[in-house]
């Protein structure tokens, strides 16, 4: 078996933290105890480009349990826990190809090594996979059923493919799942994007003014957080509704030439580009630090405060100091990217579970429909999110309701009433 | 003129109330103001039937300064305010017929005095007058270009009706405006329901366990201000979906017979049927206090409460008392109708102003649409929705960002990334 | 029987609103069962001065069960309610005499009238008993035991007549009890205050900024519910320790003079004079809204709005408008005065069980402790202050964890440890 | 110059953290200013035990700019940042003896190797110093003229030896100033509590049920952060009164043996003694998370644990897994030792700004004043208290209002009112 990590030394440590995550994925866990009676994957080749986290380490374990063949590689260069890959290649039988820091060619000669197991099915986050196979590896595509994307970033791109009419199989987006995009991009993002810029900088939110940059799901996560650790917070948006939204939830709605001058945190999270920029930095307040919790590092225009910057020095793990020409000092975080993923472990566990969950029963799924199924994106099949949504809320101990026999009955008629 | 009023001594009385709600209608305002000099609806007859209100009055107001002869009546015969049903009869020429308290016969006699007015456009707030156009008065209909409807309620009605293939005219969804449901259901539901069991009772909401049924927009919006009023708040749900972000928003997800045992104060808001009923009367505190947000008052099942008391007495102004053979007396309020309009005054103007900007700009959508459109159910058109949110935020002093020219170009590009 | 009520058949309304307020006030419930059995008070002749609502009522209720002969007179000649003096007088025998909106010289008749009932105990809400009978009736000053007074108000002039060397007999001050100012000042005023706001002016808190003027008990329990509402909430302090626990909180504090530009909402809660005045009202946004919930109504000051308007209307019962000269429209609530008092109901009953449970056990300790007590202001003692709230918590279904003997012994030793 | 420190290397690192901290301490910088400038402590002995952290390092600096001659050793083996050890003794001139990790042995000496500096002030964290001083060091306590304690737990010793007359010089105990227990207890141990469970556990708290043993000031910073990131927050409790308070902020009061029964996290901050054992860990679901962060590690009973656990192992840094006989697993973070110091960084830089600007300005009273001081504990003078609250709020940005001249006369007053 071939793979490509770090140090195989940290295998024991992989194994001892991907268990751990596994305790706080017991939907993940339920699906993989039935895959191992059913096999619903048996001999299916599974090409998987993520994040190479205990959690994923978990999913990769679950879709082995259910009989496929995986091979994994990095979605990101750094996000890579060197412990989790040595696991799964050494212990588990997963051929693993990620090091954390691996420079591009190294990130793109790992992405062919998964490519070239010739998947069946593929698992991308940010449709790198795709994109390979239908440019540099175009005789690979008739092997191929189907896949999955995990990322809205991901989908916006398969979807214009879809549009060209270039894409030639069926992928299910995960991240449209509602027990992935309203669970992980709102209570995942909200806690550890607070949690990567504490560990970075260990300031106090009480009392601070915390600015959030746009206020969809990970941005009203991240607003929510940031108010329940004693922030004053303040949202900018461009959407008048989700502005109009964040009035309503209490909080005060700026442009950010504004927000620019009274923010102590600046947290980004739109999806847009250059949202922090010079016009912004100039009007800062001495000492403002500044991160990203979206998907790119283009949100904030880092060249822009470099050339505004008479120095430039890290000053900690994490944090660089920009001083500016009016003698304010700006500290970015992580370099821009993701601060969740940098500078703490990024989404916990418990809410992975659910995307997870999502990813493993689309697998199972797209074997079974693939050839009644258009070359475009899909949804999650309602059921599946249903199902996970009702596993999860037993696994904490809460329960529903269920309607009576009089109650469906109302529900289904219109003529009752008044 | 014709109209029914209670009394036309409280024109006064009525001005002055439809004057202060104005003051909390600004996007209202400023369609008026328009209005006033383009006369869209220049000879247009209206028929609309909704709660006579201070903002209901704005809005009629409204419609006539666009130029509409508008007929009033009410769609409930007891959220009728006698004062606005004179002040508009009298004082503003809008013929209104509406008493509160009105019987079941009177109530008809009024929608049929609307009817007959033969309306060009409908406005409806639970389809009573799509109802009656389309039974009795079927001669009518040909005059009518399109409508517009409320609530939920009607709208489920009207799509039944359109899936029949009975409805004859086109009928935009108020409910369904970004504008409407998000914020009148959350905003205003939340705030009025606790004003209105406030003032039907006095009771401290600080540590109190409130049990809120449904996890709906309503549902969440009388959860969080509980919440925020210092109350231990449980919500009971039927689906998963909804149950699992109730419990990720911090409150506990229950089954009915189990929450039944532990609160102090319920709020039913499910669109359901007997969501209260024997089963949990019967373990209900002694001093529960029971009260329905929805629309129909069939979700508590007052018929089974009253089998069970050994004696019901009514003990302050929307308060009935039920004793039951445990010796537990349960305190219904309102007799289940909607406690916010009964024992309240509803939603406040400020939310009103968006659910009804959005009836006056579909009602002049409606009107160069019509012949363009089918016999069927329509969504408010986006950029109404979005243009009352921008004219709304702008009355709050709060305002947007505006994309940049690189940021549109990167917001419709896949290419550019990682 | 003597007494001066408005309208005896108003009493069966006021025995009804009586027994509701009872039913939230399970402490004081359970004080009167032991006090008709014990009867403490036995020919006692008890003053009361207080707010004649159906709480204090419960409370002379009380008194009269532990066998008290007990006169009571209104401590505020406008928020008597009028049922409330004729159940009491008419149905159950205390003497009472209180009409809502008497003029100054009934006032102090009606005080002269509970004064002449030769008082051995006073209960006193703003010391107007104390002040009297040192004053004109210092004849009667031999025959009183003890007192008690509710207010802080109260407790700063009695603590200058103590200072004085004036104060003829000892007084126990209620308002330390921490099951009264941390209660109701916190919780109740926070709910009541809103209640009244919304009950003035229907406004929706949602998306406004709300203005608390000082952060003491009451400011704090405003603020918070203000919040809780979804409010941007601001605060001003003048005292740094007080506003920087705001700033924690996640309020922002700033100066009046900034703060009157951004608010939609004033609440004054400070004991301070003219914290909103000239300068403030002419830079206050169109619309703004002022009330005060602070125990005189000189926190606006009224004067000088009136001086600066050029047209003063009553739009709306309980809000008066003032036009100032650049048109902006300002409207104070309530001439100012206590705003929870003036358009809702004051406290919820169940806070005020908490500060009537110490009015009775002060006055039952008072009689068998007075002859040990200096001619001072006294706490409730702690044991009183404990007892209460161990009772209220049981009422509410809670309950607390008790010392394991090894943690006794753990507590008292300074020794064990690192 | 002697100093004790792990390694000489690690003094850049130590710099730039030690900065890094200073830049969140604005209130200790201008002090370090004033210090600077007029040398108060000009030629005076300092021995101080305090946690040797970032924060520490600024306030001995601060000290020696102000002309002490500081000596500084652990207050706890655990707590001492190497780096910091060694940037003090290297770079700043301060003697440091501590070493992470340090035995019992090396602690004490470490400890008389401070008190060997002859102090005439000294600092502590537990008492420590004075505790050697005297016993073993009788002879040194002639040249003490005061010193100053941070914790609660010094103070509860120093106030027993007060009591039995063996205090040999007045102590001021910093942790009755209120700009330091108001504020590093609530904000920051709630803050902190939090950071060290999620950097030790990864869990998610949206959706768990938290259990927060005890409602002090520590107790309601945890709980009310806890209910900020989503989680059901469950409080247990001794007293009634905090217990009553706990339930009218919102959050469910139950003694352990229940709450035991439905935690998932269980944070202890009570100052007590077992006040988790074996009782409770019988009956807590699997999973469960136990942690303190109380000064002692007694708080949780962990020989009950052991005895009753069939296996324990460790699963993770900071984390360990006891499995009990019914197949149960808890786990214990961190040894039961205070969980922001194990597992994270202890308070933000921003709340320690203010206890040691107090340690700095009572260390400046001391010397001025002790002449005057009895042989006891004082609190921090008033004014010190307030002017640390006026500068940390500039620092934020916020400001207060000043009262007129009119309103100072107004509070100065009796007379004025009714």
């Amino acid at each position: 078996m071939k793979y490509d990590i770090k140090d195989a030394r940290l295998t024991k440590q992989g194994i001892q933290r991907i268990e751990w995550a596994d305790r706080e994925m017991p939907v993940l866990q339920s699906i993989r105890e039935r895959f191992s009676k059913q096999k619903p994957l048996k001999g299916i080749r599974v090409a998987a480009c993520l994040h190479v986290t205990t959690e994923t380490a978990n999913l990769m374990i679950t879709l082995k349990a259910g009989g496929a063949n995986v091979t994994l590689c990095a979605s990101n260069p750094l996000s890579t826990q060197d412990d989790v890959a040595a696991a799964l290649s050494k212990h588990y039988g997963i051929p693993t190809f990620a090091i954390k820091g691996e420079n591009n060619k190294t990130y793109y000669s790992h992405l062919e090594a998964a490519i070239k197991s010739r998947p069946q099915i593929t698992m991308d986050d940010g449709a790198d996979v795709v994109g390979l196979l239908h440019s540099k590896f175009r005789d690979y595509l008739k092997d191929v059923k189907g896949g999955t994307e995990e990322t809205t970033t991901g989908v916006v791109r398969l979807r214009a493919m879809q549009k060209d009419g270039t894409l030639q199989y069926p992928i299910i987006s995960i991240n449209d799942a509602d027990t992935k995009h309203m669970f992980d991009n709102r209570y995942g993002t909200g806690q550890s994007t607070l949690d990567g810029i504490i560990r970075a900088t260990n300031v106090l939110f009480a009392g601070k003014t915390v600015v959030v940059v746009g206020y969809g799901w990970c941005g009203r996560g991240a607003a929510s957080r940031a108010r329940g650790m004693g922030a004053r917070t303040v949202v900018t948006e461009i959407d008048p509704l989700k502005g109009l939204e964040a009035v309503m939830d209490g909080f005060e709605v700026m442009p950010m030439n504004k927000a620019a001058q009274i923010g102590d945190i600046f947290i980004t999270v739109t999806g847009n580009k250059h949202v922090l920029r010079g016009e912004h930095f100039k009007v800062m307040r001495n000492g403002a630090i500044i991160c990203n919790s979206g998907h790119f590092n283009v949100e904030i225009d880092i060249p822009a405060l470099r050339s505004l910057a008479t120095s430039v020095k890290n000053v900690k793990e994490f944090v660089e100091e920009y001083k500016l020409k009016n003698g304010h000092k700006i500290h970015l975080l992580a370099d821009g990217r993701l601060i969740n993923l940098a500078a703490a472990e990024g989404h916990p566990a418990s809410v992975m579970d659910m995307s997870f969950a999502n990813q493993a029963l689309s697998a199972e799924y797209m074997l079974s429909h693939y050839s009644d199924l258009d070359r475009r994106v899909y949804e999650v099949p309602k059921n599946i999110d249903r199902e996970i949504a009702r596993l999860k809320l037993k696994s904490m101990h809460m329960s529903l309701d269920v309607l009576t026999e009089e109650q469906e009955k109302y529900l289904s008629s219109w003529q009752e009433g008044t």
